[in-house]
């Protein structure tokens, strides 16, 4: 993958405005929504149980995210996911929180059988989705994103799913090929829901056709490079002031200023 | 309507800080809140069958959205409404996706019967809603307002409410008079909630006592005016900045610049 | 307790980051998280009765606002608080609307028999809490804080918690002391969940370590301290820039600067 390549799955999203349904958390709503605006993609998060299989189907990709997973939601994402799949429709998982809390754990595990296109999350998040098939438990979420490596790959080749697992370098894996990204600021895990907004970017990039491994470099590798900027942008480096410009990076950077900071290597 | 009467509108809200209770989307119910608090009302967000029909008589209007609409809010909507008409308090609908979801489209159209002061909503919505009775259906969203001019009309004689159609050009219309409003910015539809947010503003101006046609018009008016002006403050037109001008705007715009910026007309 | 005294409890919750668990409002979820992430601390907003009995006892404190309370939400707060009282671990209460709403007063007087460490709230919410117990109720809650003190100090001394009435003044009382605090600006009232988030502030305290009367004072503070610094770096007194320049400030605010702002007195 090229800068150019990358970057070309953004311009898909801003020209083909991808419909994205989001089941998402109750803390992150508003700003994934402004996330998705400002990168070029429709969200919509219809979520009553009698509304999304009909919803889903109508989106080009659905966003999943258990961040405050309570029954209602669960039997809604079930079906949507559904849907999705009758559809053809791709979609994306972010395990918010897996591992111990059995729960959310469960239908983590439950909703990899319906293979989402992408399962983007922190290294203790990708360890304990991995732990279900053989691997490492409970380690802390303060861990290395490298330390998630080799469960991301398990993963990804027990599930056929592209894995993303974020922190201050990036990683993200399809079993055989791995890539890390290596753009960013701290700020980034200082404003809530930066990473939640990001499993919608993916979504994004794949509902407007990219197929996932190049979706979710190029979503992660666009994000952390629009953070980087936005905070290199401020006269203080402080998280009010980082939310609003990383908003407005999203929705302005171009190609050239992105190809120069990124900072991608295939592993 | 002159330029000083719209303006009066907001004033009135200004100085009486209406209590607005909205049972709105889980995506924007914070900038709600702020854009409410931002012209002069106060928001309040009382969501539980067990409290609604207490709350509402309390308030002095009711904003209802159905953009998240489930089960147990479809519950608290009607009694909120119910007890909205049985206290004779004003309330607003904004039937957010109504048309291709047939469970917010049959709560929509019930609620039709509970006449709301003013029903806003972009072109599709407005012509779903008509075509219940009557007229066209499943226009996609991206129809310019005008289209939804006839659709409009023929709701606002059905229903005896006051119908605004919301886009680059705004309508409003009462089924025998019609006006436009031309203000605005692109940067409104890269912001979620501007929208839904607007509705609110207009349960706000019929809350502080203003007439249905004449708060639907200075909402529009107010809004789309602090819109188009937040815009030109800023060195450059992107969405995160412009969220945060758009609040400052509403909160300080003053009548002469409200008039200075003002296209109305009637048609 | 000097300045010195209630910077050191802010001091605390950034070298310790406590995990807050919140069960807050739909309206201030994501400033409320962005707020503890501003101040040091970390938020979690876990909601599900399935997850709350398991998720309480991993965090540090426990913080209940009861905004939008639902029967679903009700049911999640007793687990919560039961688990927090088990566990030993601190917990606050936001009492929001109480008085007029039997069904969520009803919840917040069976709360105060687990004793939280802290309640926080505005005149006419503690004015009604302490009605429960023998005092007034129903005074409005555009009354003085100072109005509230009696009942503050009666609710204080009948539970056992310490009590913060917040306002233009706020007062802080554990039945025996009393202490005021006088900074803050109007804006914190033209930005929706300043309040709410204050109160998880106050857990993000005791969640650090701090004493229940040394966290409320530190935490209401700091962030009044905060918000008035916020105000006096603004070319206009505007609420949309207001809220960017609070979060900025919460993250940045030092020892010197906050001492000298201060405006504390024992009473």
């Amino acid at each position: 993958m090229t800068a150019s390549d990358l970057f070309g799955a953004i311009e898909q999203v801003r020209s083909r405005a991808p419909l994205v349904h989001c089941l998402t958390n109750l803390v992150v709503t508003n700003f994934t929504a402004n996330v998705l605006l400002a990168v070029g993609a429709a969200p919509a998060m219809v979520v009553a149980i009698e509304e999304v299989a009909d919803f889903t189907p109508l989106a080009d990709a659905l966003s999943v995210n258990l961040g405050t997973l309570d029954a209602p939601q669960a039997e809604a994402i079930r079906a949507a996911v559904a849907a999705a799949q009758t559809a053809g429709k791709p979609w994306v998982l972010d395990p918010v929180a897996v591992g111990p809390l059995p729960f959310r754990t469960a239908l983590a595990r439950e909703l990899l059988a319906a293979r989402p296109s992408v399962v983007r999350g922190n290294a203790s998040e990708i360890i304990s989705l991995a732990g279900g098939i053989g691997g490492s438990r409970g380690v802390d979420s303060t861990a290395p994103s490298s330390d998630a490596l080799d469960a991301a790959r398990r993963l990804a080749q027990a599930t056929g799913c592209v894995v993303a697992v974020t922190g201050a370098i990036d990683y993200v894996t399809d079993g055989t090929r791995t890539a890390s990204l290596a753009n960013g600021t701290p700020l980034m895990t200082r404003v809530t829901g930066v990473g939640c907004a990001l499993s919608a970017t993916v979504a994004a990039c794949v509902g407007a056709g990219a197929e996932p491994w190049h979706a979710a470099l190029a979503a992660l590798a666009y994000s952390s490079v629009a953070g980087q900027l936005a905070a290199h942008s401020l006269a203080a480096p402080l998280p009010g002031s980082f939310a609003v410009a990383y908003l407005d990076q999203l929705a302005t950077l171009d190609a050239a200023a992105f190809a120069a900071t990124l900072r991608y290597r295939e592993l």
